[in-house]
């Protein structure tokens, strides 16, 4: 417990950070982080300067989903649900927990990334950080040696987020994996045909998938003279060529990872000179399945794509949208002005996965690839908001309404007819609303329809159906208007 | 770190445990349990008992989904869905974990349930304990006065699991809740009408609705003498009675919360004898609303009924259902022996919880309701196992198949081409598969149909298109495949 003098310094210099910034004009994101640490001191001091402060955010690098970005989440995961099923896709889930044992050592570098759960007695626990990770331990559990599956789940990473960029620390990952022993690029290709047919039917403008391969990788580490030890850890640096300049990354691999200069050079000379002669030897059979998926017109073999995970063994591949999302007002890190923000998927093979959870270490060949939504909502977003149309948020059909007093019961009455009949309709919860309002509620909200009933339409057995866009109203025998609204909002 | 030679005596000790268990025939879930402890302990001694023993299982309390379980969760959510829709409802999405201080304060004796993070540096945080009190944050944060949304996620709570009959420590809760000002009890009862609508077409037995109100509660307490800090310990107390004897409850009141026993006398008397007095006079407008509705054959007034969670503040509700789920082989702790199995679903109107976000305190009206419905699952699973009916797991409408050799290529592309038709295609990933293997396949998934390729129906231009069922087969031109397995797989 820090006691009350070093609280008080501690605010003062907290709120010079926060003037600080404000002058300088820092992003919001950045300022309301240094704020909410400012009202977290003063709420730790306590009683005597006045009452508690509650800091009112969700946490570092989360967001919340109003209801219009549900709508156009909504869309998007229907898309990429659509595609997993037409490839013939069984879906699975699992726990947002595993032991932390079960992540332990799957990740390489990017393991201090993980979100571990406190120790309140019982299992050392972990925010899962991938769906791959859980879908082999899955796999080796059930003892299942063949699979086709999506899974679309939120994964966590301690990581830095850049919101408004699409980079959080809770997102969504939609993966589509094949597990079992087949012939030889099949199924790597048709994770290939995936990914296109979502880019494609996402619209999201013109995109290029990267291919490469692990073990191409590792020839060209042996040939360049790289100690067999250091292959994963020099594939995390070459994975950073679409970030770094090539100086930087050779720095980082004779300064960092210890590789000598002469052996770094021989690498660079590979990456950066011989790629197509590889794509050709190669990668001849996984383009020609790619050629009879027609898909060829998107991907490219490039030497330079590693990926950072430590667990894949053969094709890797990463799909980069050639549009990029301006960042408005947002303050970059000098190691963050380079990103390519454009990657929206990536994958590749990981035969060697299932077999580290397997007890007499069975191998299960896999090969997946995992959508990056976040990016593609940021995108659907703000062309949402630059649209004209409207995005609905609720599906209601009609609003059952009046123009006089004292008809709640019969407002309510018709309505619980209407839940009844299935069709989608309000009420607004009042006694005595008026007709105004109640029209209103429809142009905002973009219901179509509005039941009016009043002292005249009860005696005739009639409700006023009444068209909220033309304004056109017209008496329909109770009898039939179930039958009526469902005709005129198919 | 223990030094191994108290590992080693740990490890005894543990083996006992488990021989002990097992010769008592305990569950296999207990069982489970301690094999898993024991495996700790021998992984914690390292090297020296031979190599590290990997534990591979799901964190105690949470499960894995497999396809068909996800198939009947699908149906269940879609069914749940439907009627929020149907009620004009919205949808958002929250993180799955919230600063800790949201939380605090909002859960009375249940707090301690509470998963939380790690301090990995930065904010704390913990796990959502429900959806109610993250849409109160939102609604305070982005100041909102009136909405009616759902919300279906996943929430977390360090309970004693019992997975058998649905008890689990991550399970889902499917949320519908009105906020707004509006007149007295027309959104409450609109949560009843849902909670009956959903049980009908859920199709899972009898059921019924306990209505009861904090209000009466609080004016019974008061009546009989409960000073007003003890209400709220009081409530919770209260509730246990649908799980033990009223003595039990009497006890709890007068030793561990400190009640006169003549005080204690009186709220027995209140509970156990006057309900339906009650009812007339305090739910009267509840009631006359549920008329309308047409949902009084399930709802009943319940003065024992009080619900645990502190933040209710006038009509509560919990819905039972009459069938009871077996617990095979599961062993009850004796305070389990009385658990009403067959709740599955509560709520009730919280006027105060979010004016506890607003800065300013200023209160948004709520009332809502949570569908728990890991319980429904476990019933739909033990109907789905114990009916004929095959679940399908898969939606794929055709299998491209040849019975000849080197036609894979010629797979691929008609299989390409209807995945571009948007037609659900399959193809094995062998390069000479057997026709038998390809008609198993279709058979133990429940493809319907089999487009079947040989070089002849190549030279003609055709495919021969199976029935699965039937084994009917007929020559299609090319052209007119997608035509005809869509019209056949309507």
């Amino acid at each position: 417990m820090a006691d009350k003098a070093q609280l008080q310094e501690a605010i003062k210099t907290q709120g010079e950070v926060v003037r600080k910034l404000k002058s300088e004009k820092a992003s919001k994101e950045q300022i309301d982080e240094e704020v909410a640490k400012l009202l977290q001191l003063k709420a730790q001091l306590g009683g005597d300067e006045g009452k508690h402060v509650f800091v009112l955010k969700t946490a570092k690098g989360t967001r919340d989903y109003n209801p219009k970005q549900m709508a156009i989440r909504e869309k998007v995961f229907n898309i990429i649900i659509s595609c997993f099923k037409r490839h013939g896709a069984e879906t699975i889930d699992t726990p947002v927990f595993e032991l932390k044992e079960t992540l332990t050592g799957k990740y390489g570098e990017d393991s201090k990334l993980i979100y571990d759960l406190k120790d309140q007695g019982g299992e050392l626990l972990s925010l899962r950080y991938d769906l791959t990770v859980p879908f082999a331990r899955y796999l080796a559990m059930n003892k299942i040696t063949n699979i086709k599956r999506y899974h679309i789940a939120k994964v966590y990473r301690r990581d830095n987020p850049a919101m408004t960029r699409g980079r959080y620390r809770e997102f969504y990952q939609c993966d589509f994996d094949i597990a079992g022993q087949y012939d030889a690029m099949i199924p790597d290709a048709e994770c290939l045909k995936i990914v296109y047919e979502i880019l494609n039917e996402l619209d999201l403008g013109d995109f290029h998938i990267k291919v490469n391969d692990r073990r191409i990788l590792d020839g060209m580490f042996a040939v360049c003279g790289v100690p067999d030890e250091k292959f994963r850890t020099i594939c995390s640096t070459v994975d950073k060529l679409d970030k770094m300049a090539w100086e930087d990354v050779k720095k980082e691999m004779v300064n960092e990872k210890g590789l000598s200069e002469d052996v770094a050079d021989r690498i660079g000379e590979y990456v950066n000179v011989f790629p197509l002669v590889f794509s050709y030897i190669y990668m001849k059979l996984l383009f020609s399945y790619l050629e009879l998926f027609q898909v060829t017109d998107k991907v490219v073999f490039d030497l330079s794509l590693a990926r950072g995970l430590d667990y894949y063994t053969g094709v890797i591949y990463e799909a980069i949208l050639s549009q990029t999302i301006p960042a408005p007002a947002e303050q970059n890190g000098a190691d963050e002005a380079g990103v390519s923000v454009g990657s929206v998927a990536g994958g590749g093979r990981y035969d060697g996965l299932v077999g580290m959870f397997d007890p007499k270490g069975r191998k299960v060949p896999c090969v997946g690839v995992s959508i990056g939504i976040e990016r593609i909502f940021s995108i659907m977003e703000q062309k949402a908001e630059t649209s004209s149309e409207k995005v609905r948020t609720t599906e209601t059909q009609v609003l059952v309404a009046s123009a006089q007093k004292n008809l709640l019961e019969e407002r309510l009455k018709l309505t619980s007819e209407l839940w009844n009949a299935g069709v989608k309709a309000e009420v607004l919860y009042k006694k005595n609303p008026k007709l105004l309002s109640q029209l209103q509620h429809c142009e905002e909200t973009g219901i179509p329809l509005v039941a009016i009933l009043g002292e005249q339409e009860l005696k005739d057995g009639v409700v006023k159906l009444r068209n909220v866009a033309s304004r056109e109203e017209v008496d329909v025998p109770r009898a039939d208007l179930v039958d009526e609204i469902k005709k005129r909002t198919l």
